[in-house]
């Protein structure tokens, strides 16, 4: 998409959400799930180097961009062609038997609706979900006037995800005009008009909206705060005061979220963190009193990213460094604050958000 | 509306956004327009109570409130009848040549597109919103496959409002159907069906759309914190350690947002207020060195009422506090800052958002 109905330069699917490209989250959406052997990503030739970078900085995996065309199907048509031709990538990948067609602008994507068009693909050849129409939908006349309007009941909303047997899709798209390829839009039609295929139309959820809208933007990012895991583990120290503190603040959360206690120090922990992590447990509040504990939340975060969890929501991580010393007073330093910042904003990329909390109690 | 798509028990327009309820929003949208002589609310027997405690509240003016139907087309008709019949309303109110139909859940709706379809229902007998459809349209079969997909480019999605002269959308009324009372959906159908009207199709802007989902009051909520106004204006007391505290705030603001400065106290103004008000500034930081100031801020909030501007988005008052005394330090009591709170829950009902700030500096 070109992103003109979103009143700014950048393209819809590239403009920050949380601070990271739209675009990144859908991806994420994808790679979590084991069963999607390849990602392509149809670009704009401007936007190659953008989506490169995207990939690299956010670690994605799986992944290959190819260059879009000028039209909605003519790029379809390129990211589908790295499966048979060499010109479009650098290596050849296996044909596939199902493909799922997504649009970058539609991040919240369950897979359950993916697996669901995936099987009624393989049934039926191609399939779609759909969703209910919001507004009446009118055919206007020539002079501007209402010609008619269209029964709402008996009409669907065509959305993302769209699978196909490959060889149908690939079909249709050999076998259709140059006037499909500039004007047409639903790639479920060009199954039915070039490969006789009756699309399964699959009612999927609300999540499957499309970033359209500047608003649409902003509805993304409220859904992806309100995702955030509300269930949380308590780290503390062994020492007496440390762990009292801990206790205190399970106390006190316990009636809002999800507390995990754990009443020990990580590091000989690894298994410990792992059965954590497989209740879906990622956010974590580990209180030391340490000066600088930098190196505890480095550990979580390596053994978060060893897990291989494909975080699809930001995972919080809050350092609490507690300074329980009768006289000095332990401050932080410019330098080691700069540390810190550098390190948070680091893995920020990795969709970790690193909080450090310093209190000081005599 | 039932709000069945918002996932939750309370009707969408009822729903809080930015603590008002939504339809708030949408009749303070219509009041502040000075050709609309009465604003009808259409409500459910069982949400009348709410409703008529929402126009007290938040004191709306020229609102009707009358009790709907089971489906949107028997709730419009009713509305229709308080101008003619009534049996629906303890006053009859004078007919007008044309009316508006819009949904309390498009708050957003401006007088442009307003007085658009209200000139083209005087010249075509029925107007309406449209936008451009975000999805293909599709029809289903019998076995939930395709049947066919409609080309995009000759469909409107039909939004609000949409205007009638009066005698045309109550005549349709009359003459249609049980069947189109309890199925139909759209108004400018059976203007067309029973009154041979062609509709004149107006293209809208991306506001019109409908609070639908819950991400849509995301959405909303994000929009009306985007229009708090940008500009502000800076009143301090005529003693120069305030006036200087305010002159330097103006020069640190002036870089971000439109800056009103006004060096004076208010008691003898009210005048200057006027004029800043005309210049659509109503956002105000007053800097003062008195303990509680509330009358300051009271004073604002009375002239703003009085001057009975319909404020669309909220207002901000921040009352600045400045202990610039040398050795008693004036804190803040329990009961003192109980009245001040009490005083902003009170004016939040009228969309002004007042802050306290205390500074104190040696």
């Amino acid at each position: 998409g070109s992103g003109e109905r979103l009143g700014g330069a950048t393209p819809k699917q590239f403009c920050a959400v949380q601070g990271r490209p739209l675009v990144s989250y859908t991806v994420r959406a994808m790679e979590r799930i084991s069963w999607i052997s390849d990602i392509i990503v149809v670009v704009s030739p401007e936007n190659i180097e953008t989506m490169t970078s995207i990939i690299k900085k956010y670690g994605h995996k799986r992944v290959t961009i190819v260059k879009g065309g000028i039209t909605r199907h003519r790029s379809i048509f390129n990211g589908l062609k790295v499966f048979t031709e060499n010109e479009f990538s650098n290596r050849l990948l296996q044909k596939p038997e199902v493909v799922i067609i997504h649009d970058a602008v539609r991040p919240f994507v369950e897979e359950d609706i993916l697996s669901k068009v995936v099987m009624a693909a393989k049934e039926h050849g191609a399939a779609g979900a759909i969703r209910p129409l919001v507004s009446t939908v009118i055919a206007s006349a020539a002079d501007g006037c209402l010609d008619h309007s269209l029964e709402r009941a008996r009409y669907r909303a065509s959305e993302m995800p769209q699978a196909f047997l490959f060889d149908i899709i690939y079909e249709a798209y050999q076998q259709c005009t140059d006037y499909d390829l500039d004007y047409g839009t639903e790639c479920l039609h060009l199954a039915l008009k070039y490969c006789k295929t009756n699309a399964k139309l699959v009612e999927g959820t609300a999540d499957l909206w499309k970033v359209t809208y500047k608003r649409d933007l902003y509805a993304a990012e409220s859904i992806i705060k309100d995702n955030l895991s509300q269930q949380v583990c308590v780290i503390t120290d062994v020492k007496e005061a440390v762990a009292q503190v801990g206790f205190l603040l399970h106390e006190s959360l316990k009636s809002q979220i999800k507390v995990e206690a754990m009443s020990i120090s990580l590091s000989k922990n690894d298994s410990h963190l792992q059965n954590i992590f497989s209740r879906q447990c990622y956010n974590f509040v580990c209180v030391n009193d340490k000066k600088y504990a930098i190196q505890e939340t480095q550990q979580l975060v390596d053994t978060l990213e060893k897990s291989n969890i494909p975080l699809l929501y930001p995972v919080v991580l809050i350092s609490v460094h507690l300074d329980i010393s009768e006289n000095i007073s332990f401050g932080i330093g410019m330098e080691e604050l700069a540390r810190i910042k550098k390190f948070a904003r680091e893995v920020k990329k990795k969709n970790i958000l690193v909080y450090g909390l310093l209190i000081q109690y005599k």
